[in-house]
């Protein structure tokens, strides 16, 4: 499936997870909500949107074929390329990053973040179009503290922000940031950049837009996924 | 309701939420779960434990009546002493502690954690017995910012916990602590046990241990409310 070319938008999908820590042989990008893959969801959502949209989905080796057979089953034709992911996430977004030279605008988003809205992601590009990079955010209303069970302290949560994806960037500047040496401290793609000297814009995230990480998530995203009327 | 007297475990139930934050008239601890208010859920949690337990509630003087009336509604019997909470948390929680001096371990729980479990409220009392005080915690799975959001900093999130309640404490600890002053920098009873210099215990709390805060989670609660078979 091919993407047409010189698209100024373009987005990373990285879909790395093994289902290992879900606890199914599944991968979660692959379980169904609604009765359709969420990776197909979460490129749906970029697809969607009014931006022309570059579209590079990273996925493991061993679950190109998987991918491939499902897209077939559920007769999935949006364009999308498929790309091999590293060892560390790091590694996949690189790989993903070398497909998308034409474009000016590059986001990086979690396969397993089915829900982001149309809107969210327009405001994303516009606002790293307009400032070099955006990353949407949410606060912590959580009391927090850091250390061992038996001995810890409070940590601060004034001004403190949990970030989402897409994170977005100007092309130089992301591509630039991920030709540094990996570092294990990277954490997202705002780390990397941070570290080769760009500012970090931030922008009100939604809190529909969730990782499913946990078998619980996927509970939560059917319940948020019924009450968005203009998902399919 | 009384009690009956002489509990050695006391927990101080605060409810205090005016159904401003959640777009509703409806305070949020009355709203249904299941077909009834959470608030009784969340009692029912600690009258299940197999600990002798002294149940306080906090509502504010304004929800009294209200609560009196759903207790009728739905024949909800289980035996609670209802107090009036302050302006503040930290008020709302002394009006509940001065109830509880007959006991030796006192926990302070959100009212809108209906979905702890009878295993982790029974962890967290032993473990304060032992030590002294036990808040549940689990990890922060994000990245996160602090700052504004045009110039913002990455926030280490090794070692970083988000804790739950019951938050439990010998009693002498947690009503010495709030013999303190307020300070509008607590924000939960760790911090208050914290400042008076006693050390915080944590323990891995449950996922499933959600604080009901938006209309959303009161979706996530039911999805996980009908996956506890235990719960009534």
């Amino acid at each position: 499936m091919q993407n047409g070319t010189n698209k100024k938008y373009g987005v990373v999908i990285v879909a790395g997870g093994s289902g290992k820590r879900f606890g199914t042989d599944m991968p979660k990008q692959f379980l169904l909500l609604n009765g359709k893959p969420v990776l197909m969801h979460t490129i749906e959502r970029f697809a969607e949107t009014k931006l022309p949209m570059k579209i590079v989905v990273v996925l493991p080796e061993a679950h190109h074929e998987t991918w491939t057979k499902l897209c077939t089953e559920h007769a999935f034709e949006l364009p999308h390329e498929l790309v091999t992911g590293g060892d560390e996430r790091f590694f996949s977004v690189k790989n993903g990053l070398e497909k998308l030279d034409e474009c000016k605008i590059i986001g990086i988003h979690d396969g397993v973040r089915p829900l982001i809205s149309a809107e969210l992601i327009e405001k994303c590009y516009a606002t790293a179009e307009r400032n070099g990079s955006c990353v949407p955010a949410i606060a912590v209303p959580d009391s927090l503290r850091r250390g061992s069970f038996s001995k810890n302290e409070i940590v601060d949560r004034t001004n403190l922000y949990r970030l989402q994806t897409p994170q977005v960037f100007r092309k130089d500047w992301i591509i630039g940031a991920y030709r540094q040496s990996f570092d294990k401290e990277f954490t997202d793609d705002a780390s990397v950049a941070e570290k080769a000297g760009f500012p970090i814009i931030l922008t009100s995230g939604e809190e529909e837009n969730i990782k499913i990480t946990h078998q619980k998530d996927l509970s939560l995203a059917a319940t948020f996924f019924s009450m968005k009327s203009t998902f399919k």
